[in-house]
């Protein structure tokens, strides 16, 4: 820290991006990626004219793609917002809305308490139950912006579309934020609710299903007037913040929107099966809805399982604090790559005496 | 704005890009684009398997590209700051650094008051002398975070590098910063101070020498403490907001620096031969060290000029401030542009009874 820095981010604890190690090739499964490459038509999409036409800036509006991914969710492209990845649309609500404070659950995306007090806001959390699942009446009628992760993070576990239609109901005065980053691996997304609530947020990413990352493109779906406010704080920071090869990818991705649900139902599988063959070795885990699963093994730490897998080049996502440090959450790559996973576990676990 | 916005946005009026019109094919001279395509070795940079690649995170250090940047201006990879253009490290700059208040001249670079009024900072301006230059003295002890655009934006002046360092050296209890967008095209860069100067914070970008505006990439020079202040804001921010792809070209623009630096000399030259054909037809304008000149013709209205143009085809930017109003900000395009932008000029002025 320098001595310029504003006493208000004296405290400021940044948030901490998963591994992205050099020193080797991992198999990765830590930062819940996919693990298949972009459709097709996106690897087509790019020609060296739109390497030469970068000496432009990017369309602010991005009004190709808003048209696309509007069409793609029965709303209008009003009720559409680019972004750079999502983090940058959930920034901007805590920018807007948290005015009054916010609220979330005592568990979820560790980015949220971040956003919160970067932007000096006051913030509730809603303990998960014993069983990992959100507490509904909880986050009802917090009287604060709300933000749900629906499926959650870590844990994996999604609400049922009737509840998250209540926590949005019952705060009709306050912005509601559904983070729905995961919701392609098998809940309900609450895109369906845009026009019947003039405060709700849905947050959605090409980071995990669409296998764009490293492209960096989220979106918010919402009310026009949400939207309106979310384009003041994006022309008050940064207007261009969606590079022009980005936008031309994502429209080719809702062209070939298909290829990516196949890509979710794979990954899906995959999750099943490895979850089976987890259960088989003594693991517990939540009922995941995304494509990562949360799991512990009585009797084998989750620190140590971690550095285990690590010095055998599988990557996996250990969390320090204290209350889920026993569980690892482990990304689902290919069939192969959780092969290699599973195999790695077994060895670890005769290592420590549990098999 | 929707009646979930924050109250203390209510008057915020956001920045204003230049217009991209998608109506026709325009000569686009108004948004300091650079008229020459990336150099080959960035056409070429970009493989399938890069795209296919986009499925992984990009590397939030930007590790390869600090190091070559680091390189070339003569500094440690730890001075140097990536981000999604030169506009987001001025947000971050002025979140972080101006709690005691700003201070930028009084024209300049219309978005700095926008990044104040986001961020509830009270700032001074200090009026450029009756030249248009900025006035050093007033900039001097300002006991304020301090920004100057050297080239000044839209003027198009430089200061001496003896000025900017008067002015750094007088603030040594405040982050100092020189924007150095235009820098390429003539003025001198204040990067050689970075070593010198603990408050010195210099702001690059891809956007104009470096042809690459679509692409979305700037970056900071200073020293590590105010480097780590800045990677404070971006990882409880955005830790991705620079793509892989860009990450990708931005390297291999390094690596042609002296392609770059070629077509900034063929805009200079462009420059000066625009600039002696417009004094012919007795505009008048500052001296520029910069891709845009800044001109005026007495007895032909800014606006008038500008709409004319616009109907031939012909973009160019006008603002609507009315100290300014009578000016209009011309970028300089390929000697084909310019010529066909002065032919529209003569028609003008023919048609408003000037020559």
């Amino acid at each position: 820290m320098s001595r310029f820095l504003s006493p208000k981010y004296a405290k400021l604890e940044a948030y901490t991006p998963g591994e992205q190690p050099r020193d080797k090739q991992y198999i990765k499964l830590n930062t819940n990626e996919s693990p298949y490459p972009p459709s097709p038509q996106v690897l087509d999409a790019l020609t060296r004219k739109d390497v030469e036409d970068l000496r432009l800036y990017s369309d602010p509006e991005g009004a190709a793609l808003r048209e696309k991914l509007a069409k793609l969710y029965g709303v209008e492209p009003g009720n559409v917002f680019l972004s750079n990845g999502s983090d940058d649309i959930l920034n901007f609500a805590f920018m807007a809305f948290a005015n009054d404070g916010a609220v979330f659950p005592g568990l979820t995306y560790s980015f949220y308490p971040v956003f919160a007090d970067l932007h000096g806001v006051a913030y509730d959390t809603v303990p998960l139950k014993e069983d990992f699942s959100v507490d509904v009446d909880g986050m009802k009628g917090t009287g604060k912006f709300t933000v749900l992760a629906n499926p959650n993070a870590p844990t994996g576990l999604a609400l049922p579309l009737e509840n998250v239609e209540e926590i949005i109901a019952s705060n009709p005065d306050q912005v509601v934020v559904i983070d729905e980053a995961y919701v392609d691996f098998g809940a309900e997304s609450a895109a369906s609710l845009v026009d019947k609530y003039e405060n709700l947020l849905v947050v959605m990413t090409y980071s995990k299903s669409r296998s764009m990352a490293g492209a960096r493109l989220g979106f918010g779906l919402a009310s026009r007037p949400i939207i309106q406010d979310l384009e003041k704080i994006k022309y008050s920071t940064n207007p261009y913040n969606v590079n022009r090869l980005t936008l031309k990818l994502g429209e080719a991705a809702v062209d070939s929107d298909e290829y990516f649900r196949e890509n979710a139902r794979k990954i899906m599988d995959t999750r099943e099966k490895t979850a089976a063959a987890l259960k088989e070795l003594g693991f517990t885990m939540p009922d995941s809805k995304t494509n990562f699963l949360f799991v512990k093994r009585e009797g084998l730490d989750g620190g140590v399982l971690y550095q285990k897998l690590k010095d055998r080049g599988v990557l996996i996502r250990h969390f320090s604090d204290p209350r889920i440090a026993q569980y690892n959450r482990v990304t689902i790559g290919t069939p192969e790559e959780m092969a290699a996973f599973l195999e790695g576990v077994k060895e670890i676990m005769k290592e420590e005496g549990l098999a």
